[in-house]
């Protein structure tokens, strides 16, 4: 470093001036524009503390790899880029530390971009010290990455990026010019911290490559990342090129797996993942050639499927690109996997996907068996993948064709967190004792915080006590803050405006069994709209919809016509709602075009008289995959009366990139439901392209038929114990699979009858 | 008033000030309420000049006749309400006066409502000179209205109420308490500006009472006010209560009619209709029973069916309240109809409508004949309908049931601007020579500007010329004023961020025969997004869609996902538009939800290789009736290898309140189009819904059929001239309707074959 200067000193005085490092401190984007006009090796240009709105910054020059040329803020953490802002960077040896984005999104296709066009890519350059806060283009819709890597021989380390909520890919590696491909480029030390459901294709935290580019090498490097509840889709990271390695990240509480989805010879080892028995958590899936995977731990994994804790594809025989190329020269090594529910081989075979593994391996791998669902799942030949001392602890059943040796061993968690066999016979089996979990402090920046996990409803904020009048219920709810209580006294609240709703806000009356002292009427076509950040829950109180207005398509609760970023939650317990009836189509809760929530919980609740839906989620009609409900849960509840279905969910398409939605409807007395035809037929449950259904102990009477239709995945229905009296027999339809029944019929009765 | 202040004055200086007529000046909300707090007969509050944010202003107090209580307006037009804003008026002998609302949109179902509460409503009261200028709110699908008049004997007059864009009527009488029946409101000398088309139910720019009221008399006066380009919805004016009188109001190219729906004893005289020639002006249309209309004016009407000039409905035998009661002593007397397209009696007779008119007369109007399409149209008995004295000038043909003298006549204009028959012998036959159409001077207010009618693109603004670089468009586009030309110079034009469009915009190239010289590339999956005002005309240039990401759904133009409160429109004229094929549906035009657009025209234009759809305007699923174009006009252009149709237009649901969607599609070369499967089916024009269809001398090849899909209403399609090599024949289905088709298929081919 001293040298460095020295020389750069020496230089500056011997040829007076030009080859001076200069150091620019600039309070504006003109000031900006003109420090860099004129920006050479060694220069550093320093942005004032505050706040640089609509600022496409564009950064390049010729630094050298003594000399690079340095972009910062004065304090990090106190320069913000909001509004419509971005940042290119070209030449080579440009570093860009110690900035924050957010309050705004990008206007381009990228937040952060190492090119400044298509000719001038950069190299050997560097952003560190980064933060990216939901800096989410408006529209969920709309597609951006935040971070796209060209160029070679870039690094991105040490950043912060948390709350991508619209589609496309937090951070992609492009390969789309020549000048990218065998790029080296290193991503490591970065916090990639919570990116919800997207409800699409498109929500992947890494991509590396495109299918169209898989043949090239890419040669990038994964390391040291920490991947907090990246649950965007069912990719965590997408590889699609060669020569890639993912070593020692951690990744905690992330649906969906680390998939090796086109290109050869990646390498992933000693990366940690820990499910904490969270939905949809998966491990590694192997797909194509020459892959390794080896001394990776994955603990308390709840995936199935493509989304196992290990799932190792078959392919598709000459596979297009775009496809599943066949697994050989495999290496799966010392890994370990413990409490986690499946790990599957020869995953995905069928008539297209008929290629099983070969010339592959699983040697020294170490599995904690449980009872009940067996661990392993084989779906097509796996006498190509050899089987070599791997070892099973615990008493679940194992397939024959798994080679393993059962172990009967105690197991301790070592000073890492980790799990361990007490048996120093097992040493040289399943993950290697010196894995060092990432931890949260060492990746990212120190001076931004880490969100945290919280209960949604009542965890935090206050409990304000509400009494009854005109006006009362909407002024409280206005004045109310993130996470608060209403606690409204009994009697009549009459509601006259629209409350909309852009916090979490808990409603409740006196308590259970009290539900009908507290009633709340109003004279809007809606009582709730819920916008950007809200989040409901109703509780021991009762709805009134006499008074709204004789239009049609009332909704007591509905989402905002403008798209919302954030998804939501809404809750309905011990909560009557009745006389939706001045008009047709008068529903309780519709989420349109554009929302997704987490969650629509109702239980414990009762409904009557109604003529529109209960929950109606099906606004995503351009059958791109999309939806507008992750998981649907209608427990113990009446429904008497009610015009259109208990629930509506479509989500139309082919794509196979998400989780959702998943519907459980249990438990309830559906009485006269879903008897006026609406576009799909009329039905009292209409679900179109649902991953997982439940739908269990239910009484149905003189309602019409629960309608089902199957699209692609592997959607899973299950109709257990219910009844139907003048009810006809649940509608299953499959629009595209051609297989046996993937609907689990049982215990139904139908007017005395068993049902099929 | 000398008299009145003078009282005032004896008895404050008597009683020492608490019956003092006070003037309270008020400049803050906190300030207004503490004045209204000790309000008594006579004072005054005057609201300083300025902005008043988010002010729900409330009004109330006894006031006298002679003392009345006043809140106005410092300075007229110079006191503005904005943001969340809204006037609740109560007590009695209450006057409001000189307010602009603007900027902003009321938070509940009324801007100005005669009413505090229900048990408090307002009498004898007056709101003049009031300004509403597009204080709608933002989603055009929430209702509310701008005025709701309660109470009796209230008075609203030259009042300004330009631009409602949401559902729901703009002023409404309410009958739904007994306090607000036989009421005697009188509403006069009011500016009712353009409102535009609405696109749905809800678009009247008055309605007295409802269905469920209308057997009470309301007893409402309209006169003496200006009906502007109010083209909301089929039903300028719905009179659905007793005895209400319409007298004197201009209609001025007002699309729908004055309709006299229910209720009776209802009176129509000297009302002057002039629609000026534009498609759907209509006149006065005649239901129920006592209905008296005389002495009106109506020329230049194009309106048919229910919305012809005169207009006298069959009825239903014993009618419920909310469908049509049989015409029963109708008198129509002494009017003129000139210049119009048609008259229709004992209209709408179908299965359900079967009641003739009874007991009624139609005597001494005078009728100008024309060539062409005869001017009468008679579909039931018309023999209770006595004819008398009625007169005819013109040559058109009359059907035998109606009786009248044909008179050889020639007309001149009067001073009052309107045409009467030179003859003197027919003084006393047809509208009275005392008319006097309102000018735009008399109604509404003097200090605030009526919106002039003018060319949308470039009648106003500069042509600024840009030459070819990368985001030379954007920028160019960001910089442009509304209404503003950008001229492209010849060459390549990349454009890496979508330009979103919030004004009126031309762009165009060279000219005619050089579209091939200027070449618009975009990398995002939009190039332009249509925002609230943003109307795009391009012309004479190239679209080339090879650089757009590879996501499914991009389009080339886009209206944004927000909800639009304007209508648009979209102009496309000399354009070559090719390769949108790097992912399936990739469209040209994408109308999405919550977005109406005026017209949407193509013309001269070609386009190639294009994996989705050239005009999508089908996201309002809901069934609700609402629709995403009104007029879509294709004409004179290409389209080859498109996969997706032409055009999806859809409008669902059973409402009849909208003349829209039109669609002409006529003299186009269609290859290979369409044959990609959507949910309807594969097509190459894809309408549902749609009111009035031309699909007229098109060369079909190699493409899906034509799918046109009838539903309610009184829908025409024509199909003529076409030919159709390897195409199959048209589909054409009706939802509803099971009478005679009503589609004209003539002189068209089918490889080589003549169609049907």
């Amino acid at each position: 470093m001293l040298r460095r200067t020295a020389v750069s000193l020496i230089v500056g005085l011997a040829f007076a001036g030009p080859l001076q490092a200069e150091r620019y401190y600039v309070r504006s984007q003109a000031e900006f524009s003109r420090a860099l006009s004129g920006i050479e090796a060694g220069d550093t240009v320093v942005l004032a503390n505050g706040e640089w709105r609509d600022f496409e910054m564009v950064v390049g020059g010729q630094g050298t790899n003594a000399q690079p040329i340095t972009v910062m803020g004065e304090e990090a953490g106190n320069v913000f880029l909001t509004g419509q802002s971005s940042l290119r960077i070209g030449g080579e040896h440009i570093v860009v530390r110690g900035l924050v984005f957010r309050d705004g999104y990008s206007p381009r296709g990228e937040v952060i971009a190492f090119r400044r066009s298509d000719d001038d890519l950069a190299r050997n350059s560097r952003v560190t010290e980064v933060v990216i806060d939901g800096f989410s283009k408006p529209d969920r819709t709309d597609t951006d990455y935040w971070v796209a890597m060209d160029g070679r021989n870039n690094r991105f380390d040490h950043n912060h990026l948390v709350g991508k909520t619209n589609q496309g890919v937090t951070l992609a590696v492009r390969l789309d010019s020549p000048d990218s491909r065998d790029n080296g480029h290193r991503i490591d030390h970065n916090y990639f911290g919570p990116r919800p459901v997207l409800g699409s294709n498109g929500g992947e935290t890494i991509r590396i490559g495109t299918s169209h580019y898989s043949m090239h090498r890419s040669g990038t490097v994964v390391e040291n990342n920490v991947f907090d509840r990246c649950d965007g889709e069912v990719e965590i990271i997408s590889s699609k090129s060669n020569g890639n390695v993912f070593r020692e990240n951690l990744f905690l509480r992330s649906r969906g797996a680390l998939t090796l989805r086109h290109g050869d010879d990646g390498l992933v080892e000693r990366n940690v993942f820990l499910g904490h028995g969270k939905d949809y958590t998966g491990g590694i899936r192997v797909i194509n050639r020459n892959q390794t995977v080896r001394g990776n731990y994955l603990e308390g994994l709840r995936g199935t499927g493509f989304s196992s804790a290990l799932t190792v594809m078959n392919g598709v025989p000459n596979s297009p690109v775009n496809r599943y190329v066949q697994v050989d020269g495999a290496r799966v090594e010392r890994n370990t996997v413990a409490d986690s529910t499946r790990v599957t081989l020869a995953a995905g075979a069928d008539e297209e996907r008929s290629a099983a593994p070969v010339n592959s391996v699983m040697r020294n791998n170490f599995f904690v068996l449980a009872a009940g669902d067996p661990l392993f799942r084989v779906e097509d030949d796996v006498s190509g993948i050899a089987m070599v001392g791997n070892v099973a602890a615990g008493t679940g059943e194992v397939p024959a064709e798994i080679d393993l040796r059962r172990r009967n061993v105690t197991m301790t968690r070592g000073a890492n967190g980790l799990l361990y066999p007490d048996d120093p016979a097992l040493a040289q089996v399943g993950a290697p004792r010196d894995l060092r979990p990432m931890d949260l402090s060492q990746v990212g920046v120190a001076w931004y915080p880490k969100p945290e996990q919280r209960e949604l409803f009542g965890a935090s904020g206050t409990v304000i006590r509400v009494a009854p009048g005109e006006d009362a219920l909407a002024r409280a709810a206005d004045a109310a803050r993130d996470g608060d209580v209403l606690a409204l006294s009994p009697g009549e609240y009459l509601v006259d405006r629209t409350i909309g709703l852009d916090k979490t806000l808990t409603i409740r009356g006196l308590g259970a069994g009290e539900r009908d002292t507290t009633v709340i009427r109003f004279t809007r076509p809606s009582l709730i709209e819920l916008k950007d950040g809200g989040n409901l829950q109703l509780k021991d109180l009762t709805i009134d919809g006499a008074l709204a207005p004789d239009a049609v398509g009332n909704s007591v609760i509905r989402t905002s016509s403008y798209p919302l970023q954030a998804n939501l939650q809404v809750e309905l317990a011990g909560v009557t709602v009745r006389s939706l009836s001045v008009n047709r189509a008068f529903n309780v809760l519709t989420l349109d075009k554009g929302s997704l929530a987490d969650r629509v919980s109702i239980r414990d609740s009762a409904f009557a008289d109604i003529s529109g839906t209960i929950v109606s989620a099906d606004a995503e009609t351009d059958d791109f995959g999309r939806y507008n409900v992750e998981y649907l849960d209608i427990t113990g509840s009446s429904f008497a009366d009610v015009a259109g279905p208990l629930a509506t969910v479509y989500r139309g398409g082919t794509d196979e990139s998400t989780f959702g939605p998943a519907v459980t409807i249990a438990g309830n007395a559906i009485s006269n439901v879903g008897t006026s035809a609406g576009r799909g037929g009329s039905a009292s449950i209409l679900l179109h392209g649902v991953q997982t259904t439940q739908i269990e102990r239910n009484a149905f009477s003189a309602s019409a038929p629960v309608r089902v239709v199957h699209t692609v995945g592997t959607p899973q229905t299950a109709l257990v114990g219910n009844t139907f009296a003048g009810t006809p027999a649940p509608v299953i339809e499959e629009l595209h699979y051609t297989g046996d029944s993937r609907v689990e019929i049982r215990d139904n009765r139908a007017d005395g009858e068993s049902l099929r």
